[in-house]
């Protein structure tokens, strides 16, 4: 078993460092909105993202360096969707990761903008990124900015999520939003660890199939623990999607039954990368965490 | 003097034709969400993005087809940052071109989606142009999402413009303002035409010359024509800029003086792209059409 906190401990900090050089320092005008930015990217994140394109990345032989822009430039994307969706219009939040989101500290057009910035950034980021050949960053910009929007991405996902709020959902419904709101983002990001890796056709369709029933796993873990913990540990609002009616796991299955498919697909998991050979008991510890975190 | 209308009809036409093969249909899921960008993508632009696109791009000697998807995807960009700024926290505007914003008509949280998904088409449109080598579109993504972003581009500009709102803005201060929030994306359109036709260095920097100083007579005019026009005749709420006490032309230097730097303006232009040879009326009439238009 890997040094798993290690592993991300170190990663963590090499993205962040990478983050604090790309975004415009607070004393840089206009300062309100590059305060607000950093506000929310070094609000202490967990970094899942930016771990799973280094983890995919280094199974295939690629360095830190190769990764580590394309890594900040999708948890810039994360970070803008996060600050988006805690807005008054959207989930109407005041807590994330236990401080104030961007919008109660800053106000409503600075959040609106801060994430609309973080976005332009993350495509030059990764345009910019003369650790990478040409035709590397163009495939990875389809890549991600697929994931990020609509249909199948992102923002289509979380159109169906508000759609879907206060209506009796499908499972097929469920899954198809968090396919697109959650998943399709973490897709791109273990699909780009193994583009910036240059691995062969087979292997990225094995990850693109690993990095999907990951993203369920998370998705699922995530949802439980949104039931489960109290707002104090989430360092969030916690219940808020029973609350808003949302489409979960617990609440469309139930929750002995989600656990039950969690389990089910770790297993999947591990079948899924049977075949990279011996480099892959990172992936498989990592999906190993994910099943088990409490927060 | 070139037959001006039918370029910008022709021009219009093409570009509309391709947003709308871009563009996830109305019938396709979540259909709220493509409804609303399609409401506001096509309610009538002027498309003055495109227009310079390709009026930058033939004069190089550049095609239609290598032109379109790029001309398209900044259209994109702009309809976006509008469906942004007329949110209720931004400027509040209930009208745009005639027709109801796009957050009166399908609700906030769609509206701040629409302007997400059409930020993220616009860099995988780019991605995936065919028509163009991996190092253009690479070229192409770099000076658009920089134009889009912040310090020095689009979002940027529009906090400074928050930031403005009911103070007294130095001479300086009105410049840099519309420099970053409507010029750097005007520059990034003619820019974008250079890069295409494979301009040299040389005019590539005229050409940045020239739009900046187009871009700043854009504003002027656009300024003056908010102070003296109807709404029914602008299609939006007109006087607007004065009632929010924002920073402009007219209200830091007054109608008359403002007038006049418009007119020197024009003449700066000229010279500007004397030394791009016999092939520069385009590009002079496009200017000269900013300055006498009337909408």
């Amino acid at each position: 078993m890997h040094d798993l906190q290690k592993f991300f401990a170190d990663t963590a900090r090499l993205v962040e460092e990478e983050l604090d050089r790309l975004i415009p320092s607070e004393d840089r005008g206009p300062t309100t909105l590059h305060k607000a930015i950093r506000w929310s990217v070094f609000g202490g994140g967990k970094r899942f993202r930016p771990i799973l394109v280094f983890a995919v990345g280094q199974t295939f032989g690629a360095d830190d360096r190769s990764l580590v822009r394309t890594a900040a430039a999708i948890e810039m994307i994360h970070t803008y969707s996060l600050i988006h969706d805690d807005l008054p219009s959207m989930d109407d939040d005041d807590l994330r990761r236990g401080r104030a989101t961007c919008h109660k500290k800053f106000g409503e057009a600075t959040a609106i903008l801060s994430g609309d910035a973080l976005q332009a950034l993350a495509f030059k980021t990764i345009a910019e990124d003369d650790a990478l050949d040409s035709n590397t960053r163009i495939r990875l910009i389809t890549h991600i900015a697929s994931a990020a929007g609509t249909p199948d991405g992102m923002v289509g996902g979380q159109q169906m999520d508000l759609d879907a709020e206060g209506k009796d959902v499908s499972r097929s419904g469920v899954e198809s939003i968090h396919r697109n709101k959650t998943g399709a983002l973490i897709r791109a990001s273990a699909v780009s660890g193994a583009v910036i890796a240059n691995a062969n056709q087979k292997d990225v369709r094995r990850i693109e199939q690993y990095a999907d029933d990951l993203g369920l796993l998370f998705q699922i873990t995530d949802d439980m623990i949104d039931v489960c913990q109290t707002s104090e540990a989430l360092g969030k609002t916690a219940g808020k999607d029973v609350a808003a009616n949302k489409a979960t796991y617990p609440s469309v299955y139930g929750l002995r039954a989600a656990s039950r498919m969690a389990g089910e697909l770790l297993a999947k998991i591990e079948s899924d990368i049977a075949d990279l050979g011996g480099t892959n008991s990172l992936l498989v510890d990592i999906a190993r965490f994910v099943l088990e975190r409490e927060s």
